[in-house]
């Protein structure tokens, strides 16, 4: 078996197809990795770039899905194999961390609590010539959102030249999160063993990367996934301080109504009402928390989506909520693939345990993050007048369902979505 | 070495890690493809489920990357891993071809033209029990963008009752297509010989599918990025058809943009400029189109995109647009990844030859077109009202770099960008 499971930088004449165990001749080579150890220097750098082969010590690429796009660049001859980031002046604009839930392995399985600071925590390994990349990006921005702006019309909120510029303008931190994996802990999320959830990811997945079965060794994967973005309202060194209290919404990616504001849904209208109810929070010397999941369709995908709303709109009676949860189960065998068992992870990595007012009725995000031991004191529903009406057929679905807590009045026998040719 | 690549539905209780060369022992069970061949009967159909891997003809795992969240279900117990997708009713809205450049192996060579009508296609396949699945979805929509109702207020658009309903929200036809690459004819878009894109694809991806080294009669990849969303405005029977004059936007994603109007940059007006086009050109008689990408800061994924913020926003001299590429160079070694050699693809699978109005300034874009044939009578600019302020560093920088082909009048001198403390 040859030395290394993948190719780097350098022109090799043989491909190497997988590896077995550790590298021969190479022991040592790639630093150790303790997750969860109390502190970065004993926790040690996840390293996966492609540069230094020898060293990598996790599994996958970096970027997700986009290392497709640099092996692309690279067969096109416009980037070298070869090439190492320049990362002068990319250190977070804003501080997170350290939290004492960095040190627990059991709370953070999907991220690198270090990932944004790798500059800083591993700058012996950098040094010395390992090829440290960072999977969080901590920037500053602001937002410009029609919403608010009529938020500030109606005289919901008011520009106060802080927290909202004079043009309606909202001041915001962000950060950029890669999805990686602890392998074992990811198994205890999911209440399996980890060789089972290794043999799933390589065989259900058409065979991708096959030292999820052949290196167990390595306990670290970067899937090919869309990872998160957070968004930050009013002073973000005072999230997770344990007593500034907490709007927040967590948000799964739905193109379709997110970017288009399509009618058949009440996805941006749940994410402009939780924009605004962070905005509020900070004014009022609060902080606000929107949490971006790159879960397009509930993690089925926009083909499947799509196929579920014709199917929806064709069947007999028309669309209708009785039947909403039943097409997509018809088209993907399950209503839902977005795991929230991962979704509270970002929570400990800001420290927070606490969330004052959470604008979601959903019972799968609530009861993870009870799970998870994160309380939320106060759940805030979408207000009617919010809602599409095409959208009132998820609503209801979701209403009847169970799938919302409380705080929602059925109107079932009169909802019927739009059909096709309307 | 094994009788199959890929684990299916099956229990097993070996693991196979890859095959080389065609199965033994189940020969001419998987369905020859031919692509490009003229009619679906003799192209056959892409098979990538892994519900019976002995008929793959493709690598890969159909849904991108979210095959990893279907592979998570499984592991969790929540999917049966055999599990067949009932598509009753779920045919596309409205009919897509076919096109004589369908039968063109050069023209279409990263998704499936048949992906809509696999159902009517490949009927004959799918009653001898093989798990043909859509690769793209066609359904209808009404879309109701702030944007919209804007232009409504200032005039520039009417309601209509038809493509503009009353209350502002727009008719679409929308189109969700997944990526399905004939490796033979992505290879030869890039002028490199189909083994060096297999290798530089499974390498620089940190092994991703050794299938691409060890099966070189699969032809065909479903790789784990994202894939595009079509927007169409107006009768879509008509896009295609030669005669009908034709308004696009071909849309790279930029999320910050898109759905949070961020104001560094021109994504979302640009986007929402780009509807406006198409809704015009829609009520005049014509159609238009509106071609979402997904390829997230400019393919190089969301935390390379802050990292260069951060660089832009700290470098000596601040924000400029002088250095406004080199810091992306830095951090990512290339400027752009987004390739927009593939993008033409999607105009030839809908029978597109010419764009009447194209809202974009991008040379790379244009030049793509032109080097596919596809004619572009007028690139229409942004409204230099619609950027924002933040915004102008990446204008001025496209312009000084060539970026744009005409149209624009630098500010060169006077324009630098907020500061990280701004």
């Amino acid at each position: 078996m040859s030395v290394n499971a993948n190719a780097g930088g350098r022109s090799r004449n043989h491909i190497v197809l997988t590896s077995h165990g550790a590298p021969t001749g190479v022991a040592g080579t790639a630093p150790t990795l303790n997750w969860g150890a109390p502190d970065p220097a004993l926790r040690g750098p996840v390293v996966a770039t492609l540069t230094d082969p020898t060293h990598r010590n996790a599994i996958g690429a970096h970027a997700g899905g986009y290392s497709v796009y640099r092996a692309l660049a690279i067969a096109a001859g416009a980037l070298p194999a070869d090439f190492k980031a320049d990362l002068t002046n990319t250190a977070p604009s804003d501080a997170i961390g350290p939290h004492p839930q960095w040190a627990d392995p059991a709370k953070i399985v999907s991220l690198d609590p270090y990932g944004h600071i790798t500059g800083e925590a591993f700058a012996e390994a950098l040094a010395a010539g390992l090829d440290v990349r960072p999977t969080i990006a901590v920037t500053r921005a602001h937002i410009d959102m029609p919403e608010i702006r009529e938020a500030i019309k109606a005289g919901r909120l008011k520009i106060d030249g802080d927290i909202i510029g004079p043009k309606g303008d909202v001041r915001v931190t962000k950060a950029a999160i890669e999805p990686v994996w602890y392998l074992p802990g990811i198994a205890e999320r999911f209440g399996v063993s980890e060789g089972a959830l290794r043999r799933a990811l390589f065989e259900h997945t058409g065979g991708m990367f096959p030292e999820l079965v052949t290196r167990g060794d390595l306990k670290v994967f970067l899937p090919p996934i869309g990872g998160m973005t957070l968004y930050m309202f009013g002073d973000p060194a005072k999230i997770g301080d344990g007593v500034t209290p907490l709007a927040c919404r967590v948000h799964d990616e739905c193109n379709g109504s997110d970017v288009f504001s399509s009618d058949i849904c009440t996805c941006r209208p749940y994410l402009a009402h939780g924009i605004e109810i962070c905005v509020e929070m900070a004014q009022k010397g609060g902080v606000g928390l929107v949490i971006y999941n790159r879960k397009e369709g509930r993690a089925l995908g926009e083909v499947t989506k799509f196929l579920v709303y014709n199917a929806r709109k064709r069947q007999e009676g028309g669309d209708r909520p009785d039947a909403y949860f039943k097409r997509t189960e018809c088209v993907a065998g399950v209503q839902d693939m977005r795991f929230q068992e991962l979704m509270p992870d970002v929570f400990h990595w800001l420290g927070i345990s606490k969330i004052d007012r959470f604008a979601s009725m959903s019972d799968m995000k609530f009861n993870a993050l009870a799970r998870a031991g994160i309380e939320v004191v106060e759940r805030v529903p979408i207000p009617d007048e919010l809602i599409p009406p095409d959208a009132r057929v998820e609503m209801e679905a979701k209403v009847s369902a169970g799938y919302y807590g409380a705080g929602f009045q059925s109107q079932y026998d009169a909802t019927q979505g739009r059909a096709l040719e309307e």
